[in-house]
């Protein structure tokens, strides 16, 4: 048996991790080969692969980003595209089964692919941790250790010249980051996309800090908008024809914040240093324990699958089961770190 | 209302966090008063407290340790002791109700003084990560980081010399940290309390690297015994009586797999940077959020109760559901493991 | 003897842990007495100290910030600035002399005060490595590793897309940090005001990387300009009233990069995380060496210096030394570095 | 020209920077061809090369270790060995020079060499900091932070117990490791080879430390040995025969301060981990800038001379500066920290 291993979407670390299980236990438990396909569902549209064996994968386990390449390629573009394209392909290599690691995106195209009669099945990945069906995903941990160690250098010099930081992370459409991190820093407010909250409010916070004697750090998730965007272009002087130009929340919120206050405010967007380098220990455990239930999935021949954590397990689930809503932050959840904001 | 506080047991990254938690929410939701018991059950029994506020806790979400202090007295020991006396202690100090943050020992001897009356609720708290009813504690992920970075940098050292490396790492009863960081590490083997292991299949492990041209690296934790001690003590020259004096195990395998192998082998005893130290994300989130439940428990009036992890939901269980048995590796985690071994 | 300290100008690790040494050989060796003014110069001038003591400054050594608070304030300022007001306040708070930790302005602003009669001696702080009279300053080796860690992260997410991702750090003026963090993490190239460099070479090495099969890392000092800086604001569909609105260099060159070369180009901006939080173990060394000089400096009466590193040894030398021409990255440094480039 | 780079003695990280930089230039600049020499002089003596270009060496800057492999084997070893057979082999592959990175001893034998004709040129390479003729060398300052974590670790765990910690680094002969880490971690004492220091000095610190409320916590120096040891293992309860079984100093001083002091006392011996993994920004530099200025000395042909870090500046000296003497910590280095001891 032939198995071919795509990454597709947005880097993350423990994409290698994956790979490296597969590749590890598949060879020396299965016997089976493997090729790589080149920059997500690309390679498999196109038929550009690499080989995998042992050697190709050493040191894996700890080494950021993918060796296969990652795009935001999806496998119905392009006059090869479609099922009954790639099945000609997969026949033509003499690849028998396809393993998808990626994110909501990949896991739909592959459940569409596997209706159609693909032998495919999925690793859930996303920095986000907007997946359901799975507690956690990789990437997502190492994510967090790098915005809370973000926040603990931004602390002392907001302290240090009595500012009011603000640190913009990643998040477009869920806050999850943003919520462990500002946990885990000691935040005074988190603000995510989940929840609205008013420019009246988050002044309200920052005064309560300043009022302690303290420095205000907010920590904003990039998809969080303020219900007055409005207010918020006409702080910078901005109309609608230059709103594009604008940076990230964070450069909103700060001037807003200083122009209400009177407290010098001062944002950092963290960005794409995020999805890169070593991933914690976590994201590596987790991330081999994925691979090593998706080969056997492979050899259940469980089609139209993806494997999940779920407590301490790592479980398989149907591919629907991850789609359809995204999971954002609950409401308890939110209330429960609210509790120490302002 | 006034709280007492204590930690008890080995230090462990995040119970500062938890203190911090319990105090922020007591003081703005529930408006209570806090006192923390010096040096574990030592402070409660001999009524021996520091007043917790607001200001004293600030700053407390990343600092390792816990400025309560804590020991290995228990609540049974001295002319104090017991639950009739503590009971005294505490209306003398007004204090209406005890937070213990301890492991196994410690919520045992919680169980037994909230079956006497004593109002009491747990938080769970091991390294070790050996504690049933709760998915994770905290300290377990900080303790993991670390020991997983060890093996990173031993690793090139390993490959520059073709060396055997041989990493040991907290684990007296319980195999988990040495399972994780193992894995995170991509050791050839690991070696734990649940498993015994014949030093015959550790060269085999070993030399199986080796033949592929790689320097072999094992993680063993402080409570591996091999099957055939006498062997390990003669390799080492000692005698009955010296035995004692023998360092941890992986300065007993080190010298066995050279004599045996003829390879170069190096010991390293990880030792007590394993428990100290700025906590990780993942265990200030989860320690916070312990923190939270705790003092919630406490208006709950939910004596002789614990808060735990359970999947991605921190909940509220018996103390006896926590004792017992210790949480082991199970098999099944182990198997997942070891197809990487070799 | 009463001895006056203050921090001054932007945060900078390694500040605490001046003041901590400077308060324990000057109270254990010299048994004199400090209080630390509050906020930089404002708190000279204003006569607004805290007391110091050994157990103030208890645990600084690793602690990020500056416990004294520091601004932009300067000692002319305001109705009570000038030395002859100062020394007033001085007499009154019966502080017999000033230690001054700061940057360039505030090194200058010592020398006028020490040249109208103000007891006061200098300790050079600087992120940017841009003071003259010093091999090295505190804060510089943990920007440059924080830098460091940014382009090892940057780099797997840059590989795994093929993109080109260009970095801003700090500097200004001069291009330390961009200089040592490029060489340290293999940049493609590094671009610094001291050297202007056409969008035309950036392009060739760029392109040279791309065709050699890599994906292109540049790193840039936010004070760089390109000699065509009209094309930069055009591509970003500006025109001269927006350009105040632009992010920072990194935000320009990254769109031009892509434009001209096809290369998918991010930008990211480090920003404010250079400059807080735990130092390296170098930048303690060194402010815990140049503190305990200061106060034998103090001790000797040598108003009007500075303590600095030269070579392996912390020597007093004038403040006029460290004042004037700004250090800037030797053309023959950059000439080392730039064989790497490409 | 063909040149041949060999690395000899102890792992160290920047080792692989050397290389990549020597390589990188002399390829794009000098249009020269390398080769490695596999397990230092090992590899030269017998002929065991692999062929080095731009692509080997691509992503080194940052990887510990060194991927020629490394050896204690010395140059006048086997049949083989000595200058004639050497300059026979060198001629046989086509060799013209050859670039030695190592500490003392690799140097000490370049030197031989190169009095008998071999070209042959030095890179300074010691964890330790020993070696004359350069300020300091690429290795330490990595070994020097990873000393500083730990002791950060160690430090919030002795303050929750109470107890003395003891930490063991590396220095068999010179204390610099022992000196800069404890320096930058806040050490109560600071114990070095060239310091000999009695147990009753030891005891005074350390309960002048506990005296104030504080948990004593002593950095010593693998080498370091006090002059009473037929106490220190009598303390252990041992005779002379059983004396080389023991651990490091570090579990010879914990117990006889436990004994004197009754505080309870820990030993951590560091080990290996010091010498391995990512090096510092620092370090990656230093090593780079080196290589950078070995290949020219090779194209100069200034055979016999070693590269070196004078202030800021690479320069070249003679073979015979840099050895000789061991640079040990002068006195003012030890007298300028223990200020802060006790």
């Amino acid at each position: 048996m032939k198995i071919g291993i795509l990454t597709s979407g947005g880097d993350c670390p423990g994409l290698n991790a994956v790979i490296r299980a597969i590749v590890l236990k598949g060879t020396s438990v299965y016997s089976q080969q493997f090729v790589g396909f080149r920059d997500g569902w690309r390679g498999l549209v196109e038929g550009d692969v690499i080989p995998l064996d042992r050697h190709r994968v050493r040191g894996l386990a700890k080494q950021g980003g993918t060796i296969l390449g990652t795009s935001r390629f999806g496998p119905y573009e392009g006059p090869s595209g479609g099922p009954e394209n790639i099945q000609k392909t997969l026949d033509r290599l003499g690849v028998d089964a396809v393993i998808a690691i990626g994110g909501e995106g990949t896991q739909a195209a592959s459940k569409r692919l596997a209706d159609a009669g693909i032998k495919i099945i999925g690793v859930p990945k996303t920095i986000d941790n907007d997946l359901g069906a799975t507690d956690y995903t990789f990437g997502f941990d190492t994510a967090v250790e790098i915005a809370t160690e973000a926040i603990d250098r931004l602390r002392t010099t907001g302290d240090s010249h009595k500012r009011c930081m603000v640190l913009e992370v990643m998040g477009r459409h869920v806050g999850w980051i943003a919520l462990h991190s500002g946990m885990a820093g000691g935040a005074h407010a988190i603000l995510i996309p989940e929840q609205p909250v008013s420019i009246d409010q988050i002044v309200t916070w920052v005064e309560s800090v300043r009022d302690r004697g303290r420095a205000p750090l907010l920590v904003v998730a990039e998809g969080f908008t303020l219900d007055t965007m409005d207010e918020a272009y006409s702080t910078k002087g901005l109309d609608g024809f230059n709103r594009p130009r604008l940076g990230g929340i964070a450069e909103i919120l700060a001037p807003m914040i200083e122009q209400r206050t009177g407290i010098e405010s001062r944002a950092t967007v963290l960005g794409h240093i995020q999805r890169g380098g070593v991933p914690t220990a976590y994201d590596r455990v987790l991330a081999t324990r994925l691979g090593l239930a998706a080969i056997d999935t492979v050899l259940a021949e469980r089609w139209g699958n993806m494997v999940a954590l779920r407590g301490t397990e790592v479980q398989v689930v149907g591919l629907d089961e991850a789609l359809g809503e995204l999971k954002t932050v609950p409401q308890h959840r939110y209330d429960e770190a609210a509790i120490l904001f302002g």
